[in-house]
């Protein structure tokens, strides 16, 4: 990739997850540079999004954009820092390098499953944080649920090849505490919805833009069930999503498992 | 340890960190049972408070706790999560069977170290994550600032000789999460004060009850320069307690930092 120089085209895929196979459908074939800012899983696939580039568009070269990014806060200029990945480092710096700017710090990762993943799966978990708030439980149990989500992601995402690091970084933990504690993301607010009692459907409705996390709640799952990873509250919230328990069993059923060691 | 049964006796310190000594220098000599709770360094030694409770009272079995544990909403019922530590797993396990309640949950660890530097050091982000509100930046600064704040807590921890899990865990980012989001943490409302440009001796007249990220800064910072650790964002933090920079530069100086690899 010596040809990679400040007047190559780049394209940017930021659309829903649902839609980024079409949309890489439609690209130019051969050796595309893409730089992918959707977040999520393919539901029918449980695929991370630069995958179901590359099956599109085997010749193109995919990095994967990811973290703490509220969009209206990033448009607002308001200080923010994010991680970009890809298994071509050289195509990682060029682009870590043109979007650093003065209000955005971007770092570079190698690690492109781990980045990729937590930001999908952090939007199931986010579901769950707006439960707990919507249930009117404190800033106490919204908390301790972030924390065993974190580590459920990362166990998960270990079986799929990436590494835990990752998951303690701005794409794992650092996005997980954006989307659960802000008013601004729609995952949050559709589970605080369903936590008030609301039905999945008027809640989407009211959110009016899609809600990642519900599609890959069941993407989710389906990779917890092929590496045989144990993600009681990933599974939990899929069940409310569902409609097959209610929030406030969800929560009942977390708070009385046997005593343990943390780790 | 095994005449600890249900009819032995249990001192529980929850004095204000700077207290700590005098407490347990009043405590009965020999063998007694000490649940430290308080979260903080000593600041004069920089020690930890289970350190400074075995100075004071060399025959006693000391564990600590620490978690996500706001005490208004603990006292309302609040599920709420925390961690029990000591070198002692029998007297560990004895004391975490006693506190499980409905409400609370309770896990037992041997990283004493961790998570006692965990109760302490969130303390001083969360003054951090206060002036980022108080400067009014969003929900991605506060993320960002977040993780990498971790990244220093454990990278220091570490060192300490405390376990790199610990950090992911409720003593640690669980709790530096529940500090750093809530209105009802004073160390948050102390660093929010000082974003909004108040002055420190007013800033803590307002909150009006100890905000032990103040003085346990100094502490940590005498900790980091020991063990010759990078802690930026604690430097900053430190330094605008103390007045030598203002929060707004502290941003700035952090933000302008070479683009490099996350981890």
């Amino acid at each position: 990739v010596s040809e990679i120089d400040d007047t190559c085209s780049l394209w940017v895929v930021a659309v829903p997850s649902n839609a980024v196979r079409e949309v890489a459908e439609r690209l130019p074939s051969g050796e595309i540079r893409v730089l992918v800012a959707s977040k999520g899983l393919e539901v029918t696939t449980a695929k991370r999004m630069s995958e179901v580039i590359s099956e599109a568009r085997p010749g193109a070269i995919v990095a994967a954009l990811s973290g703490p990014n509220l969009a209206l806060e990033v448009a607002n200029g308001v200080p923010s820092a994010t991680v970009v990945a890809s298994a071509n480092q050289e195509f990682t710096e060029w682009v870590r390098d043109r979007l650093m700017s003065r209000s955005l710090r971007v770092y570079s990762s190698r690690d492109v499953i781990g980045v990729e993943l937590g930001g999908a799966l952090k939007n199931v978990l986010a579901i769950g944080a707006g439960m707990s708030d919507g249930l009117a439980f404190g800033d106490n149990t919204k908390a301790a649920f972030l924390c065993r989500g974190l580590s459920e992601m990362t166990s998960l995402g270990v079986q799929l090849g990436a590494d835990a690091s990752t998951f303690v970084g701005l794409s794992g933990i650092g996005d997980l505490i954006a989307t659960a504690a802000s008013r601004l993301s729609r995952n949050y607010r559709v589970g605080r919805a369903l936590g008030e009692g609301i039905e999945l459907d008027r809640a989407l409705n009211e959110v009016g833009q899609v809600a990642e996390g519900v599609p890959t709640s069941f993407a989710a799952v389906e990779l917890a069930n092929r590496t045989a990873s144990e993600v009681p509250l990933m599974r939990a919230i899929h069940d409310c999503i569902r409609g097959t328990i209610r929030p406030i069993e969800a929560v009942g059923m977390l708070m009385e498992r046997a005593p343990r060691a943390e780790f």
